[in-house]
């Protein structure tokens, strides 16, 4: 496998560049009889969609998604599903430039050195368009987990820093994020950040920035004691994602830092007869298996590499040159990060509430 | 699958708990004609071995692997190989308290409610002694990246930090990390974290800690370009280890608060005809691909659940309880994280080079 | 996973049903540069297109394969390769009546039963539509046969019985099978096929089939001495070809009826100084290993279920009822299992190669 | 992957040469809390054990079988289950003269050429005796098909030819198969036999065989579409047993002789408001899923290689020699494979009922 695909029970493969004819998937491990039609999973990839706003490329794809397999009578067959988008927006340009050029933080050299050659067409493969896949997976994903998981999951992103300016934890609001381009739960931030990242975009440069993802919902008992912890396999998931340089659970990097006392979440009985933990710091995982409580998840993602202010490099013929990127990109990648990392989420916990099926039924 | 096995083309597969009779793997996809014998794998389990001083639990296993099958006249045979470690060190001990009792921060909650039962003797399957099995595979896998890369890979951890007390990089000695029983790369701070960890075990109290790892010698090209990119599959390789949080790459978390220009590593042609990065906030690895640069990766480890210092739970009957985890226990896991992330390393970068020969040869 | 990919190191993975708007599939693990086009692949769909003569379903598709991904100025990126075909030839149908019938000796009754639903129109994805995606995949593993192994590797298929009637080895020329509409490598055969199939079709009946494919100039150590065996392999990929019921390789079950002198291939050395087996009673694997032979496989294909004399079955609504099935279907689906079992050799061969590369090197 | 595991949901890995010191597997997806212990394994195994009559090797083993780990207090506990049994036999012997000669019909001339080496003793892990592992996990199978499957599922195998000489299937008796040494299950045909294989053993020659598997009891809906078909998976279990030359299912190469209407198994609702299948030419499985009838498979069997016959063949200098090979030997394999071919009937079964939870529940 040159590993192409993610997920074993419930397991996609996705293919396509951001300038070939189309991308696409497969879907393979889909119960049967699951309502399903484009109308599921085409909201997602609207969020998702470049070009809404000043702080994203104008890049602009209507990503229309189409069923091409799986589903018959308007629910899911059991049998593989085919998703297909169409790349519309190719604009014909001239890639003699960037054709023997290897743009610094970007895949060009690796590429070159590991195949032997690359599509330098936007990227190729390395795009962040091939994340419209992830997004159409998860969109499935999570018809799956609400279809199976009585009350269903609730799976929401949110950026939590651009560049060194994090949110107060304390003035968190879902209901906020729906209102900025920045998915930010916290509408005094937002001015914020949208005056740091106006500079940052007319000074040609980039910023990173930090996601948050947080599944509420989810049963007691996904995941295994060892290698295929669900913590394991969401931390895959999220360093797969273009950019992400980092991800943590719960209190993460913060639990290095405390005492053993401070960190364990205290369990009491609750009035209802069930255990209810008295915090989260665990961010709802222990022995790579889920406690019912929210999973919490936070990954770091680096500022795009596609920026004006010129770097140094090198090119095809061993040439010393300074590279400046143009066209259009997105200052702060982190961004668009969100929804596919609420996608990647859905299909991690979906891939392993089916293996809980298959060990411990239900 | 429920998960027991870790890789692809070089895929090792482990059983055994605590406190059964032996633990061991298979380990399939060994290259042919490598010399290999328990010599090669032994000292890695001895450097892992607990009980080596005041800091560590004193449960005491002499953990010697036997080589069951795969080699003959001391070279690989292709075929798979079998290993084991017979645990010696089971106490006749009275489980009756802990039978019944949940402790906060363990897995013995969510085992109950997953699979209706659990091994209660030392945490059954979660404990850490199924570590030993990962770095005996690590040890076969360094042999195998030995022989096939030329010049090798070196493969060395340090611990960076220990509860709140970070070291300083810029004072970075990997020949220090031989000399104490923190594998610091510091000596200075080596009597600083003595005092804390010591005021730590005191108070029955325990502390986490970061581990860096760092591999040199890394070819160009090892990873792919989604899904099953190299920092991918140490990430979930890392957090898959007992009581990781969180796992990061080159810069980490900070470059989310980094501009483009200052995150991305510049290149320049060096004198030798080979390109050279000037930095390496990238960690070694772009757009999932090795750039043969130093891999850099750090892990949170959060402290010791097993504490004297009473907590709040609840047990199998549903009552509220105060739980003290008597018994052997590390004031500081993080120590022995270190060569269990070293072998996690090692078998993650084996198994992408036996994938990169498939697709690329070589 | 359902089920729907085949292979490891080279994997493909399809979707789609007779009656929906396309099939295709994904293609992962393809080295780097090997020139790679629609012309490549077009070729084997047409020689496996349905409605080219009167033995043959009458349904006509053009079967015109669009590559999306995978491949950039003529040669292969090593990235996933997504192959599309659309289905034209969907004639609008009353499906009233097949709808709540169950056909003997389809799959209707056990779609039903598994997942509670099935797409009835023209069986959906039991459909052998579905193999033209095999026949796509096999022209990948060909090029890749081909471009990896000196001289290349030649994979031809014959029809070497119809019903009762067998060819006599004697007289096999692979000549001959180009030049009549059965694969038959006999010439004088031909017309008692055709005569024999022309009874066969006019009473509304059918005839089953034997299918001999032979693969040359597969090298030496293909395989793996358990479970993964070349031929356990090549087994799974020929029993998952619709409608075969038996596969065997070399003498096949006549070994079951030799003495141990009579099958054994004895070896000698060549005047080339390369060993010469005596015989091929193996089938070119010997313990799941290539030998460098020919290698040899026969599978039995059942008469098709879709015929015209009327048979017993039952309905949606638990009645007895009389089945007839109308419409277009070959008389002998055997002819058309030519191409798909080339193609599954290839694939196999192509999984296998790249997999010994990993272990192996070269 | 090197291929030395089996299965997906279910999966067993093995590792272990004839002349080692153990072999042994690791079980992997096992439900919890089945009742399992040593006994539920070792009868299985005492019935693959060789040296029981003079028809079989006079290789004795006790082949006691330990479970090291996934059982606790008499249950399953849902991690992964280590089984080890010790090699006991193992002669001391001089292999000088096997060393460096490849015995004709055996893997030794493959081994050397894929691998570079071979482990000379008794054909390493290209040995029968892999298939005590095969046995035990067998064994476990059946524990999860048991508890799982209401009434339960029974296996049973036999053997149906013995050379050229096959048994009339209208004299077939199960209970027969138990008094007799064969697994025949026609006892008039024990002595024909009998007198058969002393004549073949007394001439140092060897027979193959033909053996039937049938497992009753199945569940309705086992299985895929595509690839992962129960039958293909069946196919490459079967095949991948040593000796194993052919894999059929329900009629089997005898159905490409026959006609549609001869064919189909016709249906009928029966008293019991439950369909009926008037035949069984399916060997229970339409379209790669099972159709509640009986699983019925037979499978082909060489002679085995070893004998006292001098055959052709050459050395490691590349001499052409003459080569008998002494030792303790079976006259005829098939006999032993018997209880391994229904050990890899359950084990696809029991991998098939978990793949099936996963997907569609219940």
């Amino acid at each position: 496998m040159s590993g192409n695909g993610f997920g074993h029970t419930f397991r996609f493969t996705t293919f396509g560049e951001s300038h070939g004819p189309a991308i696409g998937c497969v879907i393979d491990g889909v119960p049967p009889r699951l309502s399903l039609s484009e109308a599921d999973i085409q909201p997602w990839l609207d969020a998702r969609k470049p070009g809404q706003n000043r702080f994203m490329t104008q890049r602009r794809e209507p990503d229309q998604v189409k069923i091409l397999s799986g589903v018959f009578d308007g629910v899911t067959t059991g049998t593989s599903i085919g998703l297909l988008i169409e790349n519309t927006d190719q604009r014909s340009k001239d890639y003699g430039e960037i054709k023997d050029t290897f743009r610094p933080g970007h895949a060009d050299w690796v590429y070159e050195q590991k195949y032997g050659l690359r599509d330098y067409r936007g990227g190729g493969r390395s795009s962040a368009r091939e994340t419209a896949m992830r997004v159409a997976a998860g969109a499935v994903a999570r018809v799956i987990l609400n279809a199976l998981v009585p009350g269903g999951i609730v799976i929401r992103g949110a950026m939590v820093q651009m560049g060194p300016h994090a949110i107060d934890p304390g003035r968190w609001d879902w209901a906020a994020r729906e209102q900025n381009p920045f998915w930010c739960p916290d509408a005094d931030t937002v001015p914020h950040w949208e005056g740091f990242l106006d500079g940052v975009r007319k000074a040609g440069s980039s910023t990173g920035g930090v996601v948050e993802v947080v599944a509420s919902g989810v049963p007691v008992g996904l995941g295994a004691p060892v290698y295929d912890k669900l913590d394991a396999d969401l931390a895959k998931a999220m360093m797969s994602i273009n950019a992400v340089k980092g991800v943590e659970i719960g209190a993460g990097f913060l639990a290095a830092q405390l005492s053993g006392e401070d960190n364990a979440d205290e369990m009491r009985m609750g009035a209802d007869g069930r255990v209810q933990f008295q915090s989260n710091n665990a961010g709802g995982i222990l022995g790579g298996i889920s406690t019912g409580q929210d999973i919490v998840l936070r990954m770091a993602i680096k500022p795009t590499s596609s920026i004006l202010v010129p770097k140094k490099s090198v090119d095809r013929f061993g040439n010393d040159i300074d590279v400046v990127t143009k066209g259009r990109h997105d200052p702060c990648v982190a961004i668009r990060a969100v929804p596919v990392a609420e996608a990647m989420m859905a299909v991690t916990l979906a891939d392993h509430l089916l293996r809980h099926r298959a060990q411990c039924g239900g």
